[in-house]
Order: C-alpha cells, then structure tokens, then sequence
C-alpha cells in the first residue's frame, strides 16, 4: 500500500520539467530498472530559487521527486545538501521497502545538481 | 530514447482510472520492480464498450497501457484478444528493449480482464 501523500504527489506532482538556463544539473539512474531521473535548479546568493524534476520512472520515483523538489525550493544549498533520502520518505509517511530503489533517485539528482553547481562556480 | 508516440501517451495518458460496475478486471504484476496493472472494462454485445487502466508503474508502463485502451476500445473481444504485447509495441513505434517487462503488462491485464469476462458469462 501507497500513502495518501504519495498517491497525492503521484496524482498531481509539483515541479515537473526542467528549469531555464540552469545552474546545477544532475542525474542518476536506477540500477534496477533502468529509469533516469533528472533535477535541475536555480540559485541565487547560494538558494535554491526554482528546482524541477523530469523523469520517465514509476510512481514512487515521481512522488519522491515532487517532495524533493518542494523541500529543497527556498533551502539554502547547505540545507538542501543535508535532504536525505530518509528525510523524503518520512515526510511522504513512508514508502514500500521494494521501491527504495525508485525513491532513493530524486535526493540522489539533488546531490548531484547541487556538486555540478559547486563545480562550475 | 523513446519515440515521440511513448512520450505523446506518458504525458497526456488516454483512459486512466477505472470504469464504473465493471463487467470484467485483469492485474498482473511486474515481476522486476514489483509494480501493478490493473485494466477494466465494460462490455455490450460483446463489444468493449469502456476500458480504463490504473497503474503505480513507469513512464513505458503509463504508454502502453493508454495505447492498449485506445486500440482495444470499439473491438469485440475475440478482436481484443488478439491484440499482442508486439501491436502495442509497433502501434507506438517501438520500445526500448529493457522495458519489455513494463510494456508487457497493460496487454496482459487486458487478456485477463477479458478472461475474467468470459468466466462470469
Ligand atoms: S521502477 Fe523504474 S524508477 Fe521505479
């Protein structure tokens, strides 16, 4: 069973796409099924001021990557770095132990985003 | 890469959700990720009247399921019936090969919905 927040985040997901002329970009596939997930952010004087995920993966990764992308928007990059995957199931009250593969993407492609910012600048 | 048809049924998905007092339901499962299909479906004169698809599972999973509900919708069932994993993959010129297992799943939850028609009339 999938909670009323996951279905919620599944159903109408926030922050699908990729933001314009990005500052940080990152990507991660899934080593199981092979779905990528992609997370692309803005920042300004080190915030996180837009963030948008793409990914063609199932309903678990695209409701963990709606609630990464709404926890991270507004963070400073420190905070968003500290965004863990266990952070993102708890606030989705938990997720089905099999699909932590999927729901591990989402923080994985912030992390990632948040180091190619770092590189560049 | 997936052909423009995948990303045209994962983004504007045709007939999700289930039909109302169904007349026959098939689910089968991903045995890779674990993730469920489920299709409904109403039936007039042997004829599928209404078909809908509810599914947890990826991007190729959400298109091929859209695109079984459009194909099957109209047919008798003996027509239905025929319809293979193959015509789906062709009707949306082609799959990437290792998402077979999730591009699978939406023409045997609808053989099954149709058997599980047959085995109530
Ligand atoms: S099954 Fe591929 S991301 Fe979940």
């Amino acid at each position: 069973g999938y909670t009323e927040k996951v279905m919620d985040h599944f159903m109408h997901p926030r922050n699908v796409g990729a933001v314009a002329d990005p500052d940080g970009v990152g990507q991660v596939g899934n080593p199981v099924c092979g779905d990528l997930m992609e997370v692309s952010i803005k920042v300004e004087k080190d915030v996180i001021t837009d963030i948008k995920f793409k990914t063609f993966g199932c309903g678990s990764a695209i409701a963990t990557a709606s609630m990464v992308t709404e926890l991270a928007k507004g963070k400073t990059l420190d905070e968003a770095e500290k965004i863990s995957r266990q952070d993102v199931a708890d606030e989705l009250d938990g997720l089905p132990p099999r699909k932590m593969h999927c729901s591990n993407l989402a923080a994985d492609a912030l992390h990632k985003a948040i180091e190619d910012y770092r590189k560049k600048t």
